[in-house]
């Protein structure tokens, strides 16, 4: 057997999420069923992060397993091949080592959100973007941004279907940065809890609409207490951008 | 009667391009209808210029006439609202002088062009982007780029279907500038001929393959003739990015 480490690129609009589903497509799916398709080998491939529905990713990374003799190159132009029409398409593969996991070998994580800020609404960027009509206050935003960086109980921020063990997450980076009409929101961390960045965004834009002060935002994380969560953003603006492991792989 | 000029972005995938058509959806039905349902009128929708199927635009600039009273403000939420499900935006909308012309009045035209220069197919920017697997020499497409700009007969980079009086122009800019896998070609003139930017940008990408050499396209302009096109780029990657006016409108 062969490990492929992949980078893999997708537009989450028609999928039901990263993870297989009984019920729906699936990006998870898509890569297995083309790699299968290749191979003829039953391949499971691990992400670094389980997306939600209509979560996006630029660069996710993934690895798999293969017994076939295979080139990486050619493994990526024939997996590109066999994912057509899917919107979902492998960046990078790269042979690693057997004890390398895209999930647990990963020391970081980085996803950004992208809000169009105007009240016409969206063409291009429909379900990629969250519009939010009224102006946002970006300088407020990111004083809320930085009272949330750091280690914290992030239990406010967290799905009722989270499943991790603590609700204690260190947040390294959460930057606001605005490009004319985009607001992005930078996040980076170790690892992150369900919903986290789609929870802390809503509350972030609350903030930037002037209806949450940037204290409001830092008693609402001290509560930990999920009925104090002001706003969950949609996914449409979530994007995974990338993830680190201390070797290149 | 009150002449409105507009700003207007739109996503060209699903239309015919941006002048009513006998045999399918265009952009300018699509406004002209959302007006009518707003003001009872048959309002006429004139456009600085008229895309090609499958073109995209960014701020094409227009203008209507409308009898009832109606502030801007409510015309373009108004044309919004009516617009829907249409990928087109009305993004802005301001009272003009009755002899402000949206294509007559225009002094300047620009576009964009997008490659995304990979081999991996596309995924968010499919329709949005031309994907081209080989590598692009970007300066050397520079270096073509540049014996293009000034006053020429742009004869081999007009379509047959051009109904300009004069094959000559004057091009003010052709930039090429790269941004990672992201290659934009920049276009400015006072007007173009029909299909002229993909058709330089056609040929640019033969430069940028290695297949041409920057003489070579020069050599194609001064032949003045459409037989040595080399190659006429995908609608996909054009984008409309805005028109100048003497006066602002």
């Amino acid at each position: 057997m062969t490990r492929f480490a992949l980078t893999v690129e997708y537009d989450g609009r028609p999928f039901m999420g990263w993870q297989r589903q009984a019920h729906g497509p699936s990006v998870q799916q898509a890569l297995e069923e083309a790699a299968q398709a290749i191979t003829g080998e039953a391949v499971q491939v691990h992400a670094a992060g389980r997306t939600d529905a209509g979560v996006h990713a630029l660069a996710m990374r993934a690895h798999c397993d293969i017994a076939k003799p295979i080139a990486p190159f050619r493994l990526m132009e024939a997996l590109n091949a066999r994912l057509r029409p899917n919107p979902v398409a492998v960046l990078g593969c790269a042979v690693v080592a057997d004890d390398w996991h895209a999930r647990f070998s990963c020391l970081g994580r980085a996803y950004e959100y992208r809000i169009v800020n105007r009240r016409a609404p969206l063409t291009f960027e429909k379900g990629l973007a969250w519009q939010v009509p009224q102006p946002l206050d970006t300088a407020a935003m990111a004083e809320g941004a930085a009272q949330l960086v750091g280690r914290h109980d992030f239990t406010t921020f967290r799905s009722a279907h989270c499943q991790a063990d603590s609700p204690v997450r260190t947040l390294d980076r959460l930057d606001v940065i605005r490009e004319g009409d985009l607001v992005v929101i930078e996040a980076a961390a170790r690892s992150f809890l369900h919903h986290q960045v789609r929870s802390m965004v809503g509350c972030l834009a609350l903030v930037g609409m002037g209806r949450w002060t940037p204290g409001d935002l830092a008693d609402a994380l001290v509560a930990a207490d999920r009925t104090r969560l002001g706003l969950n953003a949609p996914p449409d603006g979530l994007f995974f951008t990338g993830a680190t492991y201390p070797v290149s792989g």
